[in-house]
């Protein structure tokens, strides 16, 4: 691709899929991009704009105007991609874009849309809808909807409104199809509908969607009134986002790494959790250091230091996951936080017993020290239990006082852990020593 | 809850929705959800069974008989719920409750989609659909579209079909309603139309609708005829799923463990990792065996020895992390596995001299042994390259095999690097001490 791009493999690439062309388009120089946009449509190349990478579209935008940018692409997208797009430029440039746009419906549109946060209902909606009210009938309906579905890809829902345009229900496409068409909206709409307010959380909005598998969401204002509508598919976004954050705490990244981002912005994710584990190893060291002298006595004391410190690390990682997931998810069911504790202070001490029961054989077998023998499994016992309590109840805690509780995960609650269970380790040490 | 259940609390309660209700029954009784069971109607409790969590549902089943499972529940379900819920029955309760259902055709419709295994297209699919033939006119359409409506709640979209069923379009609602009745559907429909083939994975078929922002997919058999169709609230739980199960093996759990599960459950799905964790612990162990002599002359040399371990594991984690991220979500560009590997070497260096820049800071500071602080600052370096190209280059590798590249994060990476970690300070350790 490097030596320049023939026409027949424009042919081809332009008769993909935008999505295909996105990914393509993702890994070109911007002059190629350029050459390569000028071969596809309009409608296309709008489409492929939101499936680019968010530095690739930045790019590209910044080499074309601003009236450009109006007529090829926004005109020709749905209004919540189009205020996602815009809300990605400058202010300037983004007032620059609105002035250029010739319909002023959409542009109204778009501004409404962008004065909602991103992360909430109404930066995820759109205002394209089909919508009826409860008096028309069914002929009236068809016909509104012909002229309202000229704007519109796909139609998931039909929403009734009344006189005030507040939602009252929906009507079942079914509904439309098999009524006579002199019946009336009243006498056959659905009077059950799901809403959210603009102002909810975009992971609220994922909650709810996902619990009542629904396709399509309604957004009403504080009056009820029905301003737009969130699909699923930008919801399984916010979706893959969440869980993606949540994994990524889990594994001491601090900020969406992709494996194809600059060596600069890889290192720059990973440094923050590096430095607190190298605190919390230099913590680690204080304590060791203050058992030197025991040490020097016992050096066989330092071949257990990493085996208490990972399980300790190990037990806490593996509770403070369950508890994240099922914060996330909403499976935590309705025990009490001091039921939790005790449910997984039985689990702790119940695999604390067996991993310690494994290594007293192993060193029964191989280890000449009681004294060690003993410490070994007695501190595991205790850090393992330690460890799993913590795992429980920092994320509950974190979460009550409206923290993410996925910071209490990966490198944090098992750095911690590692301090615990050397403590635990060195203190038995001390005790146990003094009777062997 | 306990002391029974009034009436009136019964008809508050069977006024939710169907998703709310079944969490309330997955917090009771047998005989209380039994008791609940009875006071809503057939078509609610389908609804309902199919939100419940799988045990408490396999419970209630296993309460009442194979007719009763028939009348109320199958045959008020969609075909791909009715096939989800008979594939968790015993083989002989299937067959008996296959027997009594009434309308022959969803019994030959849950009998195929029972065929298919359970994480496929067919697994994933429902029967329902509308379906059009190319050479009708849009009255037809109309005309046969009410008689197909009547089984289906929801019309996502009109697949258009050839004489020999095979799937060649769709047709948009939009152009059946601004249409003329009398055009044919060859004129208006959209030859583009995206299916999958019913044994194609459903990890596969969640990539398809995320990437191509699809809210509905049609299923194809071996000849392209229409056979199905995915709806994306189904895949929603695929892709929910599968990002937990990455997050689960990165945190040490083997299996879909719950917090409101029981304490045994809990506990198995964490002791293979932390049983793994100990031989790692024990291997570790075995190393500072063989260097115990050099901790008797020099026992400060303890002192560094989380810290090594744990910034090992953690910078081995984060790389793992960024690639089976990148493995799931389909976006790690095109570079080679060599250029990759040479970038993780950039970054691990990077980080790497920083880090030991700070510990060496430290220890200019703190520590008078001019040995011990180069031992921790060189060995840091290596560790965390090291560690590093382990993380990038086994769930690559374990990829290539077709092995699920999460089991190379979490516990795994971590216990791996514990050790290398170890080895190379002690081996560094016992070069410079003749030094210095």
């Amino acid at each position: 691709l490097d030596t320049g791009i023939e026409t027949p493999i424009l042919q081809e690439v332009s008769e993909l899929h935008p999505a295909d062309i996105a990914e393509i388009l993702d890994e070109l120089t911007t002059e190629h991009a350029s050459l390569l946009y000028k071969y596809i449509g309009k409608e296309k190349s709008a489409d492929i704009l939101i499936e680019l990478d968010e530095d690739v579209r930045e790019r590209y935008l910044d080499s074309i105007g601003a009236k450009e940018i109006a007529e090829t692409f926004i005109e020709n997208m749905d209004s919540d991609d189009a205020a996602d797009i815009m809300a990605e430029l400058s202010d300037k440039v983004k007032e620059e874009v609105i002035s250029h746009i010739q319909d002023e419906e959409q542009a109204s549109d778009i501004v409404d849309l962008l004065s909602y946060p991103e992360d909430s209902a109404g930066g995820l909606m759109a205002k394209e809808l089909i919508q009826v009210n409860v008096n028309w009938s069914m002929l009236k309906c068809v016909k509104e909807m012909r002229k309202q579905a000229e704007d519109i890809d796909n139609v998931y829902s039909i929403y009734v409104v009344d006189n005030q345009q507040k939602l009252i229900g929906t009507l079942s496409l079914k509904k439309l199809l098999l009524a006579p068409s002199t019946a009336k909206v009243e006498d056959v709409y659905f009077k059950d509908v799901l809403a959210v307010k603009a102002y909810e959380k975009s992971e609220e909005v994922a909650n709810i969607m996902e619990k009542y598998d629904l396709v399509v969401l309604p957004v009403v204002d504080e009056l009820y009134r029905l301003i737009g509508r969130i699909t699923i598919d930008d919801v399984v976004d916010v979706i893959r986002e969440e869980a993606d954050k949540d994994y990524q705490m889990a594994s001491g990244l601090t900020q969406t790494a992709e494996s194809s981002d600059h060596v600069w912005a890889l290192s720059k994710a990973r440094i923050p959790w590096l430095v607190i584990g190298l605190m919390g190893g230099v913590l680690g060291s204080l304590v060791i250091e203050n058992y030197e002298g025991q040490i020097q006595i016992h050096p066989e004391m330092a071949i257990f230091i990493p085996l208490i410190a990972a399980m300790g690390g190990n037990a806490g990682v593996q509770s403070s996951a369950i508890v994240v997931q099922g914060l996330a998810n909403k499976t935590m069911g309705f025990d009490s936080i001091f039921s939790r504790l005790f449910k997984e202070f039985s689990v702790g001490l119940l695999n604390g017993v067996l991993v310690s029961a494994l290594i007293f054989g192993y060193n029964l077998l191989f280890s000449d020290s009681w004294a060690l023998s003993l410490t070994v499994s007695i501190s595991l016992i205790t850090a393992v239990v330690f460890a799993t309590l913590l795992g429980t109840a920092v994320p509950l805690v974190l979460d009550k006082y409206k923290v993410d509780p996925a910071l209490a995960t990966g490198p944090f609650i098992t750095t911690l852990n590692d301090i615990i269970g050397l403590f635990i380790y060195f203190g038995v040490g001390r005790l146990l020593y003094n009777y062997f």
